[in-house]
């Protein structure tokens, strides 16, 4: 399916593109439509965008909501009528009088701060329309196939996106290449919003929100803290077969580490504001765990003989988001993050870096997590204010980097000129549920950090150096993992993770219940989160409750199994039934959980 | 040991008290001998205390360290003497007139407050010294044992305690019933001074401080983490063998939350300061937990059917304490609550409230912390306004908890008047290794909190009910539990909980080296946290670092060892060692972790 950012886009990649001038044509018909159905409405901004267009309004009167079909059908008359696209120039002052004179008076307010740089304005013209526009479009409105877009949605916008100015109406429309595009993207969508994290979140109980707490600030229900904790528990045994050793940071600080660090003033709007103490002393809350670990690298001397020294803590955050931007799990005011530093010498910077890859190809792997990327941002050696002044740095680092980056084969892009201001980062680049583009989680290498801390350790020479640092955090923070595999999973989790890994459904309670009672706590006494149903309901409900809460094992036990010691065994995943001993699937299940199976998948057999 | 609290003594209990009046004298004694040797000292108070009595002086030129032997020659001679000690009574006025003509400045300023009940004011005398006091006092100076005291530091203290006003000279004594007493006390203060766990803390690196992040605030390091974390994960098995489900929430709330809960603006002093966000919203650090569980209680409707709910979370709070209070980890501004909530109908309160205290039993045997006593606060039902009125609740509760506390089995004391607002409560006490008694922790119930936030579930009958609540945890916090642990294993810990489990160190590096890092492979493999000391230094020297890192199993290996695959096993706790197969050890090993086995106790066997 086709699907564009087109931010960051330029004129030729513009020009080469069919369904970026569709788009584009389309918010012009689209703005048409409505000037011929509601004479008078003012017009915003309209651009194309991921997935279609839209088009900002000044309605006279509030549009109604089921006006949209009429406007799409004024748009098709548009379509059908040919009309083609033509360009022109005006002066600035020209344009502005010509904008006055239609009415457009916030076109002609934009144009009045364009004109400042005294360039001519480009207008594009099609049939009686006329927008302020560079284009590019199609030649003719023809060449929009007449199926291959809708209108979708209105919302509200500010001028401008300035909250003092006017609320606009916002009509949003899809466009693809065509009818089977759109049709494949409508269904897609249906599908993602039925496993939004918000919407699983809430019939499976991951997490909640409450007022009197705050916005973003998730409170995990049972559910929920069952996932984080397996997949901190995963995390942690991997980080321990990777040498990691494990710390422990408070979630506040005197300000004096942050303006070491330099988050401060620098970040501080991101910041929670700072509670005052002690007669005058400023704490705040962490950002990012990042210089109390420099703390403990630093709190006694260190040898060559450390290194690498890798500090890892899943280290819960506070950042001050505005509250608009806050959405689900995925932009939270308090985040709990896979965080760790390496703290290595040159010579150790590549064998670590390929370290960290590879313990993102061994989670990604483990779940199935496909198509994923790399970007590799590298500094320009041009911009020399842009980065720390250490060419030597960037040299060693930035081909080491590379070198890692190439033998993982898998794929990546190099980006020049996107570094961070203290060293080569590399990106995971991941795809959602809708194929939305995803930043999974960043690895930076840092050498203006170690400095500004004064981190030393005694070489082999006996004197000091400096040491690198890599930030890295594979599973980035539980809040946007765990929300990402959700969706990924559709609610169904592995049986390691899942809340409830088995339910035992007697297929009569009176006759069977305490067989299946005796079952569940031999599994409960081996630390399994398994339940037997002996409620009221119908052997038939009990079912259907469990596959909706997408217990990834149901055990059903009637005379025949009782009789044998046995259990019959439904996965959530495959239709397929299985009868077979208690003991037996009892081994099966100690396997699930300790090689971490993903038997929420029904390719994976279970023998 | 003798070992007093004098906090809370009437006036009977002291008279009973030899030791009380022979330390209390001695105050006297002390002042006495002061204003011999240094004339025109000014006395401030004087009180028998733990462990012995102090006195605060004025000195008209400062205290020279070395002079307190001489002051205890003085003593000394003055108890040889045999001064009687007599008491007799003034009134108010007359009395600040003695003082005054004394030089008593301080003392006299004392009574002019006392002065206001118009109660005559009383004095003692013994010798040439006369002090304002309310005794009971020894007969004669002559019935202290000369070598039952000695005095023992100087510190500084406020006049009454007021920051504003004169700093004193306080001197320390120390004094028992007897020479044998006092020795005693000396050696198990000095043995408790080797196994402080700030010092045990330095020297095995489990936490340290730094002053950019600020006082109270300890950074775990990698060996004191895993001590959390295996903690931890023994606790949270624990409570899901306990029925309870893990929630977590966040640090930090809106203050609404605390309103409804009452923290505010009751609480607020000990509390961090808001931070302001939103335009005006104040929100706090959490200094417990209670009220985002019963958030989550309410997240939806409940039923009796799901009761009783136990919320447990490892929850991280932030508390303001005065700079000056803070102590190690005993007294900290961030502490992890091994926090739970229990929400129960009334009828289920005595089944919750034993499995609460029998996990209490269960965790203190396991840990060897003997001499446990509880402590059951009780409402005074005279006394109705200090206490939540609910007779019936009252009643009910207490008859329910007295019971369940008489079949534990378990010493207990039952103290009327003591409950809290909400609820009784049972405090469990233990002594640390000085003898210093200590709670341990605090078991609550609370019948307020629940209609505060309208906590309710559907009962049998169809109506809404209040449940109970249940405030407990068992381990208090990980910072005053893991101090109080370093302390009672003097720094070394049973395997499965020490920072390094296993070191394998080869008779020759050259020879056996790689037969000593294929075993500690073979364990990290299996997540032990295992290593092969192959450095350069002498066997014996690596044999002494792993005894001075109190690391509970050392393996020695050699020629025999390599040829058998065997090792030679030292363990910490104990002196003969044990040669055997590697795979004999790597089962012994297992079960020592997955049993959680003290084998830092010598009397544990390991075959």
């Amino acid at each position: 399916m086709a699907r564009q950012v087109y931010a960051g886009m330029d004129a030729q990649d513009k020009e080469n593109d069919p369904l970026y001038k569709r788009r584009h044509s389309l918010a012009h018909i689209l703005a048409e439509a409505v000037q011929r159905l509601y004479p008078g409405t003012k017009l915003g901004f309209g651009p194309p965008v991921d997935n279609g267009f839209y088009y900002d309004f000044q309605f006279t009167t509030p549009l109604e909501a089921d006006k949209l079909a009429d406007i799409e059908a004024e748009m098709r008359r548009i379509i059908a009528e040919k009309q083609p696209f033509t360009t022109y120039e005006l002066p600035p002052e020209e344009a502005v009088k010509r904008l006055e004179e239609a009415g457009e008076t916030l076109k002609a307010e934009y144009v009045r701060d364009l004109a400042a740089n005294g360039q001519p304005i480009h207008f594009y013209e099609n049939g009686e329309f006329v927008d302020l526009c560079a284009g590019p479009h199609v030649e003719n409105t023809s060449q929009i196939p007449s199926d291959s877009f809708a209108l979708d949605t209105v919302a509200g916008a500010y001028w401008r996106g300035d909250q003092s100015r006017d609320m606009l109406t916002r009509i949003y429309g899809l466009a693809f290449n065509n009818k089977k595009e759109l049709k494949e993207f409508l269904r897609q969508r249906e599908e993602a919003r039925k496993y939004d994290h918000r919407k699983l979140s809430k019939e499976l109980e991951f997490y909640t929100m409450c007022e009197q707490i705050g916005a973003g600030l998730p409170l995990w229900l049972p559910n929920g803290t069952v996932l984080r904790e397996e997949l901190e528990k995963f995390a942690k045994e991997t980080e321990q077969r990777g040498g990691y050793l494990r710390v422990a940071t408070p979630h506040i600080t005197n300000e004096q580490l942050f303006y070491t660090s330099g988050h401060l003033p620098y970040y501080k709007d991101s910041m929670f504001p700072p509670m005052q103490i002690d007669g005058g002393q400023n704490y705040y809350l962490k950002p990012m765990n990042c210089p109390f670990h420099h703390m403990i690298f630093s709190s006694r001397p260190r040898s060559y003989r450390e290194l690498p020294l890798r500090l890892a803590e899943y280290g819960q955050c506070y950042r001050y988001e505005a509250s608009g931007t806050l959405a689900g799990l995925l932009r939270v005011r308090g985040m709990c993050m896979n965080d760790a530093h390496i703290y290595c010498s040159p010579e150790q910077l590549a064998q670590e870096f390929r370290a960290v890859l590879d313990m993102h190809r061994f989670y990604y792997d483990k779940f199935r997590i496909d198509g994923y990327w790399m970007r590799l941002s590298m500094h320009d050696p041009l911009n020399t204010k842009k980065y720390v002044d250490n060419p030597e740095a960037w040299k060693q680092s930035e081909e080491a980097i590379r070198q890692v980056v190439r033998e993982m084969g898998v794929a990546y892009e190099e980006v020049p000129g996107e570094a961070a201001f203290y060293g080569p980062k590399v990106d995971f680049q991941i795809r959602n549920v809708v194929g939305r583009e995803e930043t999974a989680s960043t690895n930076q290498l840092d050498f203006a950090v170690p400095p500004r801390f004064n981190l030393v350790y005694t070489g082999k020479d006996g004197e000091y150096h400096t040491p690198y640092c890599i930030h890295r955090a594979p599973l980035g923070t539980h809040e946007r993992f765990l929300a990402f595999l959700m969706e990924h999973f559709k609610g169904a989790f592995p049986t390691w993770m899942s809340p409830t890994q088995v339910v035992i459904i007697p297929v009569s309670t009176d006759k069977f219940g305490e067989y299946a009672e005796k079952l569940a706590a031999r599994l409960r006494d081996q630390l399994y989160r398994a339940h037997a149903d002996l409620g009221d309901d119908s052997f038939n409900k009990k079912i259907r409750a469990a596959v909706t809460s997408k217990i990834p094992n149901i055990l059903v036990v009637g005379a025949q199994e009782m009789e044998e010691e046995a259990v019959t065994w439904r996965r959530y995943a495959v239709k397929e039934q299985r009868t077979l001993k208690f003991e037996e699937f009892n081994q099966i299940l100690g396997r699930m959980c300790r090689d971490r199976l993903m038997d929420n998948f029904a390719d994976v057999v279970l023998e």
